[in-house]
Order: C-alpha cells, then sequence, then structure tokens
C-alpha cells in the first residue's frame, strides 16, 4: 500500500497560483481503504466554484489545487466492505468527500450539514490531514458513503452536472413541497443551477415561469427547457401582472440584485428559495411579513437525496443542457463561466481527452 | 334601526389631526345586524399601531381616528344568527373585523390573509364604506366571525394584549413548530409582543434566551418572565457563545438592527421568525444558506388561531404583563410606547374611566 501512495498515478490538471490557469499536474491518490470506491472519472462538470478556489476568491486556496465537484464515471476498484457498489459500475460523487458520520445531522443523511464539518470534494482537508482535490483528474477514491449509483441507462456526461447544480436546486424544492403539480413556480437567473430548477419544475408538474434580465433567453427557455412563461424582470408591466401570483421562487442569481420586486410576486405562504451567493440579501420587511412568506436558504443536499434525485431524473428522463468540452478547452470554458457564456453547463470529457 | 344610526351612542377618545392628541368624541356604530355582536368595551391594550395611525405615519390616516384594536368587553346584544354568543359572555375583538369570507384564505379560517383585503379594526373601509373605529370606546358591533371567546376565569384586562401582541407571536410560532419541549428559543425585543413570546416559549416547554440591547430588563427577563438566560447582543463573546445554539428565533424587534449576528446564533435548519417592522432587512446569504435556515414573515392569524390561542392562554395560565391605566391617561401612555417606557403592554380601563 506504500508504494502505491508514492506513486503519482493521478493524472489532472490543476491551478498553480490566483492566476488560476490550469495545467496539467501528476498527483497521488490514497491507498484503496476497505470502506473505498475507486472511480475512474469519464466526466466532470464546471461550476463556479472551480473559478472561485481555483482563483483564489476566498483567500484559502491550496495550490496546486485540482478543482471538480461533479464528477461522474465507471468503479475501477472496491474496497473490502463495499457491498453497494462493483467494479463497472455507473458512480458519481458530488461536492463533498467525507463527514464525520457520527453526528445529528449525518444520521438524517443530511451530511451537508455534518456538525464537525463536511470535506469538500477539493480544497478540502480530508480527515488524514491531506488535501482533496477534485475531479478535473483521471481518477478519485472516496468513502462508498460519498458516491452515488448512477444507473447504466443514465448517460455519465449527463450525470456529472446533477452532482452540484442539480442537488442544489433539487434540495429546497423538495424540502419545502415545490413537487406539487399545478402549482406554480418562479425561477431566477438561468445558468447551471437555473435551467435545472426549471426542468425539475416541469418534471413535478409545475407552471414554470422564468424570470430573466434577458430578452435573450426567452426562445430557449420556452422551448429547450420548456418554461410556460417567460418574464424580463426590469419590464414593470409584465412584473406587476404577476404579482401575487406564485407559489415558490428558486432564486439561482450570484450577482447582486433587488430582492423586493421577486418577493412581491409570490403568493399568500409563498416560498422563496435562496441557492445564489449574492454580496448580501436586502428587502422590506413587509414583502415578507404580509402574506406570511418565507425565505428560505439551501446548500447542496445530503447523500440520501442525491441519490433520489438521480434516480428521479433517469426515471422522469431529466437531463441537464450541457456543452461537452476536451480538459485542453477547461481554462476557455471558466473563462465563459465567468462571462455567463455557457448554455447550460459544461461538462469536461475526461475518459477521452485526459490523457 | 334608522334611529340607532344617527344616534351619537358610542363615547371614544379620537385623534384629530396628525399631532394624535386623543380627546373624547362622541359616534355611532351601525346598527346590530344580524350576524353582529355589540360588545360593552370594558379594556383595550394600547399598541404601537395606535401611535401610527393616530400620528398619520402612514399618511393614510382618517380623522377623527379612534383606535385600539386590542379590544375585551362583555356581550350585550346579539343578533338573530348569533350562536356562539350570548348576552353576559367575555368577548374580544383583534385587529381586523371584516374580510371577504368567501376566498381560499377566508375559507381556511386564515382571514388576516383575505384576498380582498381584510378590514381593519380602526382606519379600514368597512364592508358598507364607513371607516371603522377602535376600541377606545364604551362599545363596538361586529360580526360575529370576528369575535372571539374569553373564557370567564381569564381577567379581561388580560385578554386585551393577546388580540394583537399575543396572536403576532403566537401564529409564527405554531406555524413553524416552536411549540416542541426541550427546544431553544431566542427572542429578540423585550416589548408587548417580545415578552408574550417569552410566555409562550416557557408554556410550551422551551429553553427561552432573551437578546436585548440593553442590561437593564435582565432581572425582569429572567424573575419575571421566566427566561432561562439573558444576554446583551452587543457582548460579542456572550453572542460567540451561542453561536449555532438556538432552534428558533422570534424578532419582535422594529428598531433597525443587524441580522447577520442574530442568524449565526441558529442551529442547522433553524428558523427565524420576523414580527418586527424594522425598515430593511438585510444579511449575507450565507448566514442563511449554509444550515439551510429559514426567514419567515408573519403579521397577526386568523379567527381559528386567535381562539386557540386565548383558550390556550386560560388552560395554561399565560397572562401578559400589563400597566393598566385610566382613558385620560392615554396621550401620556402613548408618549411613554413610543420611548420603550412600558413593561410590557397599557391596557386602558375603559369601564371605569371613560364616562
Amino acid at each position: 500500500m506504500d508504494s502505491e501512495t508514492n506513486t503519482q498515478d493521478c493524472l489532472g490538471w490543476a491551478a498553480t497560483d490566483p492566476s488560476g490557469v490550469l495545467s496539467p499536474y501528476k498527483f497521488s491518490r490514497r491507498p484503496l481503504g476497505s470502506d473505498d470506491v475507486s472511480i475512474k472519472i469519464t466526466h466532470c462538470g464546471i461550476c463556479y466554484a472551480d473559478v472561485i478556489w481555483s482563483r483564489n476568491i476566498y483567500g484559502d486556496s491550496k495550490y496546486p489545487l485540482v478543482p471538480g465537484h461533479e464528477i461522474a464515471g465507471i468503479v475501477k476498484e472496491v474496497g473490502s466492505n463495499v457491498g453497494r457498489f462493483k467494479v463497472g459500475d455507473h458512480a458519481g460523487v458530488g461536492t463533498y468527500v467525507n463527514s464525520c458520520r457520527d453526528c445529528e445531522h449525518c444520521n438524517d443523511r443530511v451530511e451537508v450539514n455534518c456538525e464537525k464539518g463536511k470535506v469538500i470534494t477539493f480544497n478540502g482537508i480530508d480527515l488524514d490531514g491531506t488535501v482533496t482535490k477534485g475531479g478535473y483528474s483521471s481518477f478519485i477514491v472516496v468513502h462508498q458513503r460519498y458516491c452515488f449509483k448512477i444507473p447504466n441507462n443514465y448517460p455519465l456526461a449527463s450525470a456529472a452536472p446533477l452532482l452540484c447544480a442539480g442537488i442544489t436546486v433539487y434540495t429546497p424544492m423538495m424540502r419545502h413541497n415545490m413537487n406539487q403539480p399545478g402549482k406554480s413556480l418562479g425561477v431566477i437567473g438561468l445558468g447551471g443551477l437555473g435551467h435545472m430548477a426549471v426542468k425539475f419544475g416541469k418534471a413535478f408538474g409545475l407552471n414554470v415561469t422564468v424570470l430573466s434580465t434577458s430578452i435573450s433567453k426567452k426562445e430557449e427557455a420556452l422551448k429547450l427547457l420548456g418554461a410556460d412563461r417567460f418574464v424580463v424582470s426590469s419590464d414593470q408591466d409584465q412584473m406587476k401582472g404577476l404579482s401575487n401570483s406564485l407559489d415558490f421562487i428558486v432564486d439561482t442569481a450570484s450577482g447582486d440584485h433587488p430582492f423586493d420586486p421577486y418577493m412581491s410576486l409570490l403568493k399568500t405562504a409563498g416560498v422563496y428559495a435562496l441557492v445564489g451567493f449574492p454580496s448580501e440579501v436586502k428587502f422590506s420587511p413587509a414583502n415578507l411579513s404580509r402574506g406570511m412568506k418565507t425565505l428560505a436558504g439551501s446548500v447542496t443536499g445530503g447523500t440520501k437525496m442525491i441519490q433520489e434525485m438521480i434516480d428521479f431524473c433517469a426515471a422522469q428522463k431529466v437531463y441537464p443542457q450541457i456543452e461537452v468540452v476536451p480538459i485542453q478547452y477547461a481554462n476557455e470554458a471558466l473563462e465563459r463561466l465567468v462571462k455567463r457564456d455557457v448554455k447550460y453547463r459544461f461538462v469536461i470529457d475526461i475518459e477521452n481527452t485526459l490523457k
């Protein structure tokens, strides 16, 4: 085993400084433990978190840094205690790869809220003290609890974005009962998260309105994503027409934006789920209190719900809209993501391009 | 009947201009309809709403304006359709006296959210077009649906503040399951609403922490109101010690205050109920999203819950702390309320002093 740890047999792409520019980088993964699954990565989605940490935006980046937390691939080895997976199974890994497995939240399988802090998939400190490295790499070794089964009939490239973008909107939608057919949903922001909220909304039988700052996304929102209505949020007449009409809102916008105009669209007892990270949230209390509305925060989800979501997507044929790119395109893809020039999620074809 | 409408047999105290100064004023109530209850008012609580509208702070005051929406008294007459009340019963009236009685929310007996707009108890426009006049008066005529039974063993003076202050905190506490014994509650602000939140919290078996800007309220909070802990919110060490420790917060403060320091006190999945009206709500989204917290707005409650709350208070012997004052003291009481110099609710002794 010791020899394995010294073999730098994992090929990745890493940022080495706050420029965030990625380049090939060889490193070792930990030896397979008895509860571990080793996954040959075939695909990895590109999330805005990859930009944040490769560029040290939060000031806590540990270089060399291998990003990527929307991981899909094929099981290549399993530890002696692993019963859920066998070699050849399709599997995914999301935004965290460890947790204490002992606290109230871990016991509830909402490990994302682990009291001792979940171990994030890259740039995290694992229980053994090593820095985690993400999915822009040829394989990954993860405790089975944080691996998910991807049904064989679900494309691995499509599965990747479910592991962060998908679960981030699925979790608050399920938690706040946004899966009641016939109810109405507003989706703010139409990026990786927002387009999944539209797709889940339609799969749940909701009437979905996309609220966007730009008319340019209208055709695709309606025809490609299946939204029922598209409203430009700067159009005050359109917004007025929507007043008190929505049961739910999922706000995926991370840019700064006003909240009052959107909150006034909610019906009595409406729920506004916030999954984006603007610099602040600011609104008039009357827009929350009159009509007893609720503003709910959420970040990704627990392992139980992740598996449930994947199975739901497979059963209901819910697929993210993806643009598959080679690893050699990663730097340009990150640049385009910063400029919001992506429809709607980049997925790196690791299997065929990372050599 | 017609002659009755022209008889100015109701004696009240009214503000006549935006100075808000109250003085005696005679007016007529509508003739008793078949579904109406006429209540001889014995007590009326003084709420900050009385200040707001008597002083035209929202710019929509209609003078002469008779304030008061925490009304308790004795039934003196009932209409032919009224079965729930009989002459001599103790009865109360809260913040609204009418609604459409036909919409989804009225049908759910959450009339406070009536789609056509509830008719507020004073300074409102009733269904017949007249301006409603509140409880700083000798009697009131109200549709039976908006009258509540006050058990004979519950003092009428104590019942009055339940009708606004009480239900305003009781509603979000019940709606968000804050009645689970052993859970922890933080109460921000210790005025009319806040002190009731403490009392309900203790009656529900919660561990109650009062969060206050001033140490001066500590003794009373602990000894008189029964809180378990008192924390001065400007004391960063104390606040740090409370980090991630509270299941619920009820924020009754209407003055402007930061939200982030309080939100960080909530545990994972914690609920923060906002019932005050600061000029804005502003916080960092991470304080909501990490730990999947919820911020919930609320204003008073529906008729079903109001009756439930009164019955709960009678059964559990929950009584507001009141300072009973004569109507002649009303102007000074309103001034003291503005200065927050009240422990914890003024109640006007209408029966013995309004002559």
